[in-house]
């Protein structure tokens, strides 16, 4: 804690003097998960407008805003994500794939876990993330009761720019909706904390039960500059708007909606699912009210329901997707650290992630192709590592035509035997110890034809049938 | 997260039903600290009615609740306390004097986060906690950074009795003032939590920013007995009342109000403080109002005010005592985890604890000797660990009239080359590479007096002077 002589002093009146001394080579984490007004763009863009600030080592969930790179400020970029995940071929992605700027992928829920140690004084842990992949490279591994792991180190970064509703003068913050997700960590990691908020109430004014981020960890306190963030929010709200459902082409097996019914209709009463990118996020549209399915976000929320209406739409609901959803009755929301201990410690039931290819052992890949600049894990390496219940829902083959489930998986794993069950336009097939079974055909498919699509030789289950909707 | 087929299922009609399966030789957590209404003494109760069970290992703060011991269900006990911190002479401290009861002392804060490891898939974390001490015996050692730790594993309970405000029928959990403590990490950790809770309210009633412990954690809830609480919570409030500052024998130098006093002048505006048991409690007494300094309990709370009149008396706030406070206007409260991650982390500025003996090289020993039974390190190792500024109050001899800064301590040390004040009623003392140097003399006393009184030679300051209140 830089000492603080009144309490006065965390309040500044402009982002330039709150950033002012971030230096040169400075170790620089920004917080924020999906939308713009998540992320503390006010200081973000005061320290872009820093010209004389050269090799930064930047750590976020994704790269948190472009004007950094395209100034050239950053030297290397430690993310979850390696490019914006709104602007494609942005400067930072350019960065990366020119070698201009280094990129250290992260399993996101690792990433708030190293924070979070670098923040509690604990230098080092054994992690059960990413084993088998390439974020063990280099690592030193153990195996502890059996099960494989990999020591990961604390993070402390010079500087940490985090986002929250309100600040009292003391540095109590409070956060409302799933905004939490790396804000916390970052706050008690970063050795100087600059907080961009809403607002700042009275001391007193915030009830102790309510304070999201303790003052303890807060040094210096901006409130946002509400008109340099809506330029962004409104190109956030018009790419919202274009994500509509895609046609489907004319093929043959089923439409992304029929698959992400069939897996909806997997789920039972009173399982804990995490629903990754792609098609499991259409999962949620299918899920039934009655089910009694608990949904789960790394961002930081349990129990979150379909994408509002119009009018009941709250910015700061939305999923690990920046999808806005509504909060159930029941619903909790957390930080990103807890949600991840709940995903490594075994907490979920179900978990269904989006795949580039799977191996006939039930390896998964899903977060790098050849086609890609940097690519990023996101939170599925972390999601994998110890849930009973692992279905990927992707489309059979390539857009070439290539298969996607193999006898080994060319492309890095994102997990070792993790799946269990793999959800496709053409098939519903297990991952069991004797090889890949199938269980169900999509309508007008027959066994030959998902055969020749798929490298493994399948074992046909006794009773194979054509999915019922 | 045991699987559920329906919401209902997880509220049991009696605690004798929730607690049916805890089978001999099970691991079980039990949160609470302080006041025993912060406890879940009607699941204890019929747990320690089940007189089936035994070989139990007892994982909490401080043994939970004396029937357990006196059915003789508890085999080993893994706790920051060897005893009940109200009851001499109870059960648990009789069975662990003969040795029919194991005890496993562990530092408070390390005990939260090795129940944090478990709920989160962590098998084991390099820890910077009780490095020089006993603590580490056994454990693997290692050098990081140039500062050495100790490995620390992770613990999965079986079972977690848990206490909480209110419950919806999904396992949400509220939880109020500072009662928080080991509640959350115990929820995560555990293979099977069971609530405890004053109320049971409609799904839907508590907002997701208001859930503290989210249901994803919560297997069995059940509502507490008052009649049950009543006797305990009566007999704690005559203790409380007995409690009275102890009329000081007539001696030479300063009565223990009057160390608080000097110990509270030294602390700065804007300083994190955490204030230990024994002397250093009182100095919360002494506190001016706008002083601007902040204190911080490991129970999980931020800016507290001195004793509450009768009026202003809520149960749910109170410090790492156990003694009531105010939660003084921009408080915050947390969980134990939380408040062990600001002191490990090194975000506190100053604190404050008692000592049995004191080197003249700053290392403390102030949580075992021989004339205690289990003794108890509390959070006091966690506190030690990465503070700028270590004030030790204590009286500058024993009763016997032995000296207690000495050459090197005789009793189990809390920390190594840690302490860099020493207030006692004799004298000021600071710990300085060159040795301690004597700076100021309670009103009356010479310099020959307190170096007769203290075993290495002390180092006079040019301007040794008379305290000053």
């Amino acid at each position: 804690m830089v000492m603080t002589t009144t309490q006065e002093n965390r309040i500044y009146a402009s982002a330039a003097e709150a950033v002012a001394d971030i230096f040169s080579g400075a170790m620089v984490c920004v917080g924020g998960f999906g939308p713009v007004r998540n992320r503390a763009i006010t200081l973000c863009q005061a320290l872009a407008d820093r010209t004389d600030v050269r090799d930064l080592t930047l750590v976020a969930n994704s790269f948190p805003h472009q004007p950094l790179a395209e100034n050239k400020l950053v030297k290397k970029f430690i993310g979850a994500f390696g490019g914006s995940v709104y602007r494609r071929a942005a400067a930072s992605e350019e960065g990366i794939r020119s070698g201009e700027i280094e990129f250290e992928p992260s399993p996101q829920g690792i990433l708030t876990e190293r924070l979070r140690a670098g923040g509690g004084g604990i230098p080092a842990f054994f992690s059960p993330v990413g084993v088998h992949t390439v974020v063990a490279d280099g690592k030193e591994r153990r195996t502890i009761d059996g099960k494989e792991y990999i020591l990961e180190t604390a993070l402390k970064p010079d500087f940490g720019l985090i986002r929250a509703e309100k600040a009292d003068a003391l540095g109590n913050l409070t956060g409302i909706g799933s905004t939490l997700n790396f804000h916390p960590a970052m706050a008690a990691a970063s050795k100087v904390t600059i907080a961009e908020v809403d607002e700042i109430v009275p001391v007193g004014s915030i009830p102790p039960e309510e304070v999201k981020i303790p003052g303890i960890y807060v040094d210096r306190i901006v409130v946002r500059d509400p008109e340099l963030n809506k330029a962004e929010e409104a190109a956030e709200i018009q790419r919202r708007a274009r994500r509509e459902v895609p046609k489907d082409v004319e093929k043959v097996g089923l439409s992304q909606d029929l698959m992400a019914l069939r897996v909806a209709n997997m789920l039972k009463p009173g399982q804990y699912v995490n629903l990754g990118m792609g098609i499991p996020t259409k999962v949620s549209n299918f899920i039934r009210e009655d089910q009694g399915v608990f949904l789960h976000a790394e961002n930081g929320i349990l129990n979150y329901g379909p994408e509002p209406d119009e009018d009941e739409y709250r910015w700061y609901y939305y999923n690990a997707q920046g999808v806005p959803v509504t909060a159930l009755p029941g619903a909790a929301i957390f930080d990103s650290l807890a949600a991840f201990t709940m995903a490594r410690g075994g907490h979920l039931d179900v978990v269904v992630l989006g795949g580039l290819q799977v191996s006939a052992g039930g390896d998964l890949a899903n977060w790098w192709a050849p086609y890609m600049a940097a690519g990023g894990m996101g939170g599925a390496m972390d999601l994998c590592t110890d849930v009973p219940e692992l279905i990927v829902a992707m489309e059979h083959v390539t857009r070439d035509g290539e298969p996607k489930i193999l006898n080994e998986c060319d492309y890095p794993l994102t997990g070792k035997a993790c799946v269990t069950k793999i959800v496709t336009d053409l098939a519903v097939i297990d991952v069991t110890p004797d090889g890949l079974v199938l269980r169900e055909l999509a309508p007008g498919v027959t066994v030959d034809y998902v055969q020749e699509r798929t490298e493994p030789q399948l074992l046909v289950a006794a009773d194979v049938r054509e999915m019922q909707f």
